[in-house]
């Protein structure tokens, strides 16, 4: 398991996370396996229907509580480097009462307020409100989110690397994106490929050709490539660290695209570098949006842009901050994100662009690489 | 996307979901990506972010609520051959209100219970509750577990293809497990292997290598097999149905066990072998586990054995039923689990064995086939 950050940088985290759960008047954050526990303590655990939880009071010490058969796997983890009481159950325990218990002690009192993570699952959630049931459950967000969204020095050094793993699998899609292949076959060299190119993990492999390409979350199929068909390529992947990879390509494969598909394109393209180029500390994540969807709007595209501009990345795929009309939060330094406008023509074809950026002191950083045009592949 | 049951055998599950319901008092059923949505209506989504959600209430009729630029993966899903109500929703729409409002317009009146599946994340259940604040939240597992728990033919079909694809991938483990090789040198071969074998997705690979073995749920490491080291090997993955593997043999590779080890090993082969030969019908899953456990503990290792005799399995890895101590569900014909003792000496090794079984009208059905002695690989 490779240390997503220092044991001092976690430690750090866990403080903070704390202090703000104190300023919001939560008595107690509640993580569980997934993203928010491996930023809080580096333990990058299964999400199991057995319970595994950090707990972080205001008051008091913070705690882990792990099933006793996966007590060993905690102290392998880079949680073991980190002055951190462990608290072990057995099966035929009752994991709620004793987080109840525990809180209860550190507390005082048993708590008023459980913050428990966005991606925690109900039979967590809804045990914990079982056992402690005098308090109001609420999500962990305006904890998390406040920290997970702002990348440190060496987090942005983690999503640069994984954006360079990803171009690479770009690079060399014209080994495995040809007429005649179908979408599948292409999405599992694309698979392997990302896996070879220093990813742990696939999280999804989108090839949609031709109309499919109109679905913005397509994934696979048996449709055969055709030549002169537009391909949207959409992949990313998990490295070592946790962090991960999501970047967008449109093809063309075996021909060359019409004049009109030229014109959208164009315009797309033009979209999704002015967004970029919005990006600096101050502005907000709908204004980003607003950049790239007034310039598509503008060009009478508007309705083929379903979707938002961009999702925060991290050690999830999709975070916090979201790249969207309405999020009027204002993006600051180390903000992490895509930026992907798309268009979609129902019956036909569609395209997007992506990249990841990174607001920085006084600007932007696009982490990916490779061309933004309608790559032309031979067939 | 492969479907899990034909068009009229999932509308029979969506139609017992909602006379479950209906018999628990609950208004209605909200389902989200996972397994519960697929085994309901045959959607296999991504979980994410962005709500997906599948509603039965107890009067009026199911209907799936989806992000718009996912409408069309519906569509080309098995649930698009069902007769289901789609009602999309765009980015800045609030969805949780949405769903709400066709709750409220189904049932004739706000919802005074709100079931959630298991897995639902908590922010998209704590959504719900923000949206619906005079419904009780309550998980919907007596209605789904009650369903799932029990396999069709059709579910045990599957799920003997995925045993006999994961034991094809056990029995070719000679080609990596050798002296000299890492665990995550092996683990990536193996993972390699349980694609290559029929599986689209690997679950997990644990390669627990001399001392590792002692940590049930060890993954993988940078340990280098040693001349003579007992090693577990606990491997599954998901076929395209969506049905799992899961399979645990325990090899020795490069050397002989010693007699004390020996020793051990056939008790625990022993119970595992008695604790699958007592599953029948109306035994309760608590029984079969004292099965084993009492084999164990006779023979004075019963602290060596740290964990559950097994876990359900179907769309999920882990499901109902449970076989621990206080589970006093009895087994049924179609109840399909595993059957996994292990023995665990810390500092030293460990070893289990796993089988999953189907309870058949009058006893039971191994899907497994591999040996399931302690096997000796030259090294």
């Amino acid at each position: 398991m490779v240390p997503t950050s220092s044991a001092p940088e976690t430690a750090e985290r866990l403080r903070r996370a704390r202090e703000e759960a104190d300023g919001l008047d939560l008595d107690a954050v509640v993580v569980t396996p997934g993203a928010d526990l491996r930023y809080l303590c580096g333990y990058a655990a299964h999400a199991m229907e057995r319970l595994t939880a950090l707990l972080v009071p205001r008051r008091g010490e913070p705690l882990l509580v792990v099933p006793r058969l996966e007590a060993p796997m905690v102290a392998a983890s880079p949680a073991g480097a980190l002055d951190l009481e462990l608290v072990a159950w057995d099966e035929t325990d009752d994991p709620f009462t004793l987080v109840a218990d525990q809180l209860t002690h550190r507390l005082g009192a048993a708590p008023a307020t459980l913050a428990v993570g966005a991606r925690t699952w109900a039979e967590h959630a809804l045990g914990l409100q079982r056992a402690a049931p005098g308090a109001r459950l609420e999500l962990a967000t305006p904890v998390l989110d406040v920290l997970r969204a702002v990348k440190s020095p060496g987090e942005v050094t983690e999503l640069s690397a994984a954006a360079a793993a990803i171009d690479r699998v770009h690079a060399r899609m014209g080994e495995w994106l040809r007429v005649g292949r179908t979408e599948a076959e292409v999405g599992a060299d694309v698979a392997a490929a990302i896996l070879a190119e220093g990813h742990v993990a696939v999280d999804f492999v989108i090839v949609g050709s031709g109309p499919n390409g109109a679905s913005p979350h397509h994934e696979l199929s048996g449709r055969v490539v055709e030549p002169g068909d537009l391909v949207v390529v959409d992949i990313g992947g998990e490295l070592p660290s946790g962090y991960r990879s999501d970047c967008t390509r449109t093809y063309v494969v075996g021909g060359r695209p019409d004049a009109e598909t030229e014109a959208w394109y164009a315009v797309l393209q033009e979209a999704q570098a002015a967004a970029c180029a919005a990006v600096r500390p101050g502005v907000t994540a709908a204004s980003v949006d607003a950049v790239a969807r007034g310039i598509i709007t503008d060009a009478g595209w508007g309705e083929a842009f379903v979707h938002r501009t961009g999702h925060g990345i991290g050690l999830d795929t999709h975070e916090a901050p979201y790249i969207v009309a309405g999020n009027d939060v204002p993006l600051v330094e180390g903000s992490a994100f895509s930026v992907e406008p798309g268009i979609y023509l129902p019956g036909r074809h569609g395209a997007r662009i992506e990249d990841i950026v990174v607001c920085t002191a006084d600007g932007v950083r696009l982490l990916n690489e490779g061309s933004r045009d309608l790559v032309e592949l031979p067939g």
